[in-house]
């Protein structure tokens, strides 16, 4: 016997039961996406090499399947679904009406380092707000995967809203005296100040940074804990207004009134300021958040945030937009732990048994399985001519069917067939005429 | 401006209005084949390289993806689902209960020359049956594919489903006194004669057998168009039957009682017997079929067949299998010559559209809106605050809403609110008090 092929090293087979699992998790995300009024949109599985060195920084970089294709061309299979967005935006130029809310449920590799969580090749839900500067856009979207949350049977007890914002960020580290070159060096320490300790973050700061004074100043607006310390801490350091704003800080301005909007949304249990979150991805240019498991290990579930530049880059028109993901890894895994999956669904509504043992009895099988497809009755049947009742009964089981039906012996001789409902065992004789009526309207 | 990234050849961008003309295609294909009591199951994108290069034949292999991943694996982007689901059933050994009746929608990839109806990246329905070895499973796989043909609105005047079988062409072809090892290429010389002409069919037809007696006889069987004639045919060479069979060739057995079970399906009018049917794929060992287009340029939609072997090959228990694929892209053209597709569904049942011009009027817009998708009704409104009227009615529109819910305003003022139904132009007054109880009840 020749050896079993593996499925490739952090991939998955979806055998039907895992797929139903699945199958609920997608369900609850196109209709969360809908009640939303998202359209859904979807991409080639892999993009032009160029789509994601230009733009999506050093960490998607070191990250990519890639490879030359027969053509010579270089291919990387698509590790983020925003980059394929944005060229799709930027491609139509002025044609798509905008605002857009466009929704994708999409398969993406990334080449890393296997642990929990995490895998090579998984699936994201995408929900994207394009054509709107202002934070309602923010609030929609952040009101949208909280609501996602919701509906699949979570609630502020398992997971949180945690928001910053990149320009809150850029605001106060120019103000601490940090030089504009140093940010994107910044943001990319802070991304990671989780997984470091505090001494190393000290030491790393101090590298970039250089400057005593300015360490001690970024020290304490981290310790800002609510948008009133950071109110706090800005007039300990003087700065009051930038060039484009006026009464203070543009970028606090803006999370106050996200917060007064996510207020309306009566989702305030669910949000938080954290002024840790930055989200790894460079093309960040406004609000950040994640939702984090509060229950586990503190994991982020979603990130996302705004990226008004990034159509532009690309070509196309200016088009502000902001845009979150979620990965089917974890969150599958807190499904689980919260056991809120419902069982795996009937394969069939009706498995036919015949009573019969003759040359037309799969014949009649058949038939009757006609009648029920036509009636939109999901249905089965053994494919094995003359099986014994009894392996019919179990492959009916099998199936997890909701009714048996039993076509043929004494009852068929008297134009009926019994119907057994096999969740509370019950059994009924019904006419052999009509029957596929009478049963269409007991599955409904 | 930079110049805009274009998706790779042969791919596809879907938009969302090309995304509901995908997604009515995929609802049908699950539709059909849950009526059929088949269960979805999904593989990774890619795969080891040799999961094709052991079993699929020349064919495939020239037109794969390949590349070497950073672990140094030789992978392949799949380009046809049967190997990974007869590896996933063969690394189960013998723990999947049988008969297995499984589904799944995926997209593949098959870097072949560009032309109508192909792609490199596409998406295909596979529908398979395994544990089953009876011509039973044969039948009630062709009558699911030609259901599900019917459920997308062809008929039998838009396609046929042309049958023949690999063990009816081996026995012709040894019963003519053809070597056995010869198979293989005469199959593949089949598979192409209707894209060259009879007079190099003939040619390559002589190099292979080199003998003109055997030709005359290939020739005279290649010109049987029904089982009756071949019936004739197997008599006027001699041959009655095999040594696994009795009264008469098996595969003509097999085919016969093919018929006579689709005849109980009620089926008849698709099926025709087509001795040129042979299938490109090299692990095929019983019947093929495919469904033809035979209003345009008689295009196959479908193809599939029985392949006995291929989870043993794979390392798996001996599990008898038949199945068949179709590719969204042929069926993509031909739904629209035939103009069956719905249009595209509304982005959202309510679209609500403030009469105020105040600071509160957004709030109210999100308070409305959330109690509607409490509801359950999908609805969005303008983003922009304080947007006036007419644009707003111009998003309602763009998102082909079905209502337009306008609050605040003189009606607000008197606790109402007006409804008004964008297909029919009429408007209703309404409590504001229970609004989104009246509205679930109208959009249900």
């Amino acid at each position: 016997m020749p050896p079993v092929i593996q499925n490739p090293k952090g991939t998955r087979d979806f055998y039907p039961d895992d797929m139903a699992f699945q199958q609920h998790l997608f369900d609850s995300w196109h209709k969360s996406c809908r009640l939303y009024g998202f359209e859904q949109y979807e991409g080639p599985m892999f993009e032009h090499l160029e789509l994601y060195t230009q733009k999506s920084g050093d960490e998607i970089e070191k990250q990519l399947y890639t490879f030359e294709d027969k053509g010579g061309r270089n291919i990387a299979l698509r590790p983020e679904l925003t980059p394929t967005l944005a060229r799709m935006v930027a491609a139509q130029g002025t044609n798509l009406k905008r605002p857009m809310r466009w929704y994708s449920i999409s398969r993406l590799f990334r080449y890393e380092r296997m642990q929990k969580g995490r895998l090579r090749e998984f699936i994201q839900i995408n929900m994207d707000i394009l054509g709107i500067e202002d934070v309602t856009a923010d609030a929609e979207l952040i009101a949208a995967a909280i609501g996602m949350m919701k509906s699949l049977g979570f609630d502020e007890f398992d997971f949180k809203a945690r928001v910053s914002s990149r320009t809150l960020l850029e605001e106060l580290f120019l103000g601490c005296g940090v030089n504009a070159d140093k940010l994107k060096t910044l943001y990319a320490l802070l991304d990671k100040k989780n997984k470091i300790s505090p001494d190393v973050f000290s030491e790393e700061l101090q590298a970039v940074v250089n400057d005593k004074d300015i360490c001690r100043k970024i020290d304490e607006f981290f310790k800002c804990e609510s948008i009133d310390d950071v109110e706090k801490f800005v007039e300990t350091i003087g700065l009051t207004a930038t060039p484009e704003s006026t009464g203070g800080l543009k970028s606090l301005n803006q999370l106050k009134r996200l917060f007064a909007l996510i207020d309306s949304y009566g989702l305030s249990d669910y949000l938080a300021f954290d002024i840790g979150i930055v989200r790894g991805l460079a093309y960040y240019t406004g609000i950040v958040f994640e939702l984090i498991d509060i229950q586990g290990a503190m994991r982020a579930i979603a990130g996302g945030g705004r990226y008004d530049n990034l159509v532009g880059l690309y070509g196309g028109p200016p088009t502000p937009a902001v845009g979150f993901a979620a990965g089917d890894v974890v969150l599958g895994e807190l499904i689980k732990a919260k056991s809120i999956a419902p069982p795996p669904p009937s394969r069939s509504d009706v498995f036919i048994i015949s009573l019969d043992n003759s040359e037309n009895a799969h014949k009649e099988l058949i038939k009757a399985a006609c009648k029920l497809r036509a009636r939109g009755v999901s249905c089965e049947f053994s494919l094995k001519e003359n099986q014994n009742i009894g392996k019919q009964l179990k492959s009916a089981n099998n199936a997890r069917a909701r009714y048996v039906l039993f076509v043929g012996g004494d009852e068929g001789k008297a134009g009926q067939m019994k119907l057994k409902n096999l969740a509370d065992g019950t059994e009924e004789l019904i006419s052999a005429d009509g029957f596929e009526e009478k049963i269409a309207g007991a599955v409904a």
